[in-house]
């Protein structure tokens, strides 16, 4: 497999093509970027631990029977996936209050909710990705009313997964943000990342923060919280 | 009838008790409020034209078989209505593109859209009212799913008749936000007032402005504006 030209950067990853059709290979940067993109920094081995974390979480939803775009694991920062057109949809889903909806709603973090709560942010950076609902949805052409009835139970079930997973090396997963595309057949599939930048991940005993809330907030070492993380799933911190 | 304690005073309206049970006496002030209270005026004769103009569309309505807590107007500024508890959540109804819709999604003002788009806001003022879903509704227990159907429904009702109403005199009805409250057995009743205030409201012909939008972005004097509004719906303008 040979990596090709640049496709995209983002603000966390760099997307190129290669030389088999419909795969792209991702290289995972070391910046790390909040509050749309105002707070910036490069944090060397940021990349590698969400590229770990991302092919080990992609290949543990497979395992549970949620397919995504991940094909595999190329290297400390990279990863092949399958090729597809990024819904401009970032789905939410939240366990326990956090960030922006304690702010917008006057709830204090770490209430728990008594079931999860999905979320659609129509992503655009220039509107600051406003929470939107499905009539904005419609009128924005963003997807399908069955599409977003797929996006929603697709979350759900991610979400139930998670949990699970998180759960049994003493996580809480509090919230978290991804991602579907449109394969050339039309066909819904997760896609992005899934890593402790996009989503909130708390100690379960000490309710220690172990996601970009460190970064966010400047709770201590981004790298020592993500590698943790990575190294309660089971995987190896080069 | 006689006139009661105040019982409560928003930034547009004061409610008193009345000694009749179950009937409140509303007192519609001079004063015009924007961005959440940020920008504040008095205008003389502003609450004599809101009420006028409430008053003749909560008649309007109930002809047209929808009912609100409206019972009568007692003079230039006041009116009675029905006691009702009402519900936290503004239902806004979008015909056209205009104001926070065009700016939160990047929409250019004075697009049509293809159907209503119906939107719920958490009646809060320190929070700034934000947009809410049907699932923060339920986590917030602002009413129940059945009950969140209904608003919808009873707002593009009330929208489908206001704007025939308006184009028949020649104004377009852009949008508008309306309240509902619960009375004392529980059922759904059309609340607070519909008037330029509450409503944008565009001359059919020229576009221009008839509503708080004057007042918002200092388009000309609000009185000469509402006056028309309620001279185009056949009252009177004392």
């Amino acid at each position: 497999m040979e990596k090709g030209q640049l496709l995209y950067e983002g603000k966390a990853k760099r997307l190129y093509a290669t030389d088999e059709q419909g795969i792209l290979w991702v290289e995972y940067k070391d910046s790390a970027t909040a509050f749309n993109g105002e707070k910036k920094a490069d944090i060397a081995g940021k990349g590698t631990l969400n590229n770990k974390i991302t092919s080990l979480l992609f290949e543990k939803l497979k395992e549970a029977g949620i397919e995504s775009h991940f094909v595999k694991q190329l290297s400390d920062q990279e990863q092949l996936v399958r090729e597809v057109s990024i819904i401009p949809i970032e789905v939410v889903v939240r366990n326990i209050v956090a960030g922006s909806m304690a702010k917008r709603l006057g709830i204090e973090e770490g209430t728990q909710l008594e079931r999860p709560v999905v979320e659609f942010y129509y992503k655009d950076d220039v509107l600051g990705d406003p929470i939107i609902t499905e009539d904005h949805i419609q009128l924005l052409g963003l997807a399908a009313p069955q599409e977003v009835q797929e996006l929603r139970e697709k979350a759900l079930k991610v979400n139930e997964v998670l949990i699970g997973f998180f759960k049994e090396v003493g996580v809480d997963l509090v919230d978290f943000k991804i991602e579907f595309g449109r394969d050339k057949d039309g066909s819904i599939l997760l896609a992005d990342e899934i890593s402790p930048d996009t989503c909130r991940l708390w100690d379960s005993e000490t309710k220690q923060k172990l996601d970009k809330d460190v970064f966010r907030r400047d709770l201590g070492n981004l790298t020592d919280a993500y590698g943790l993380i990575l190294a309660k799933l089971g995987g190896q911190h080069s």
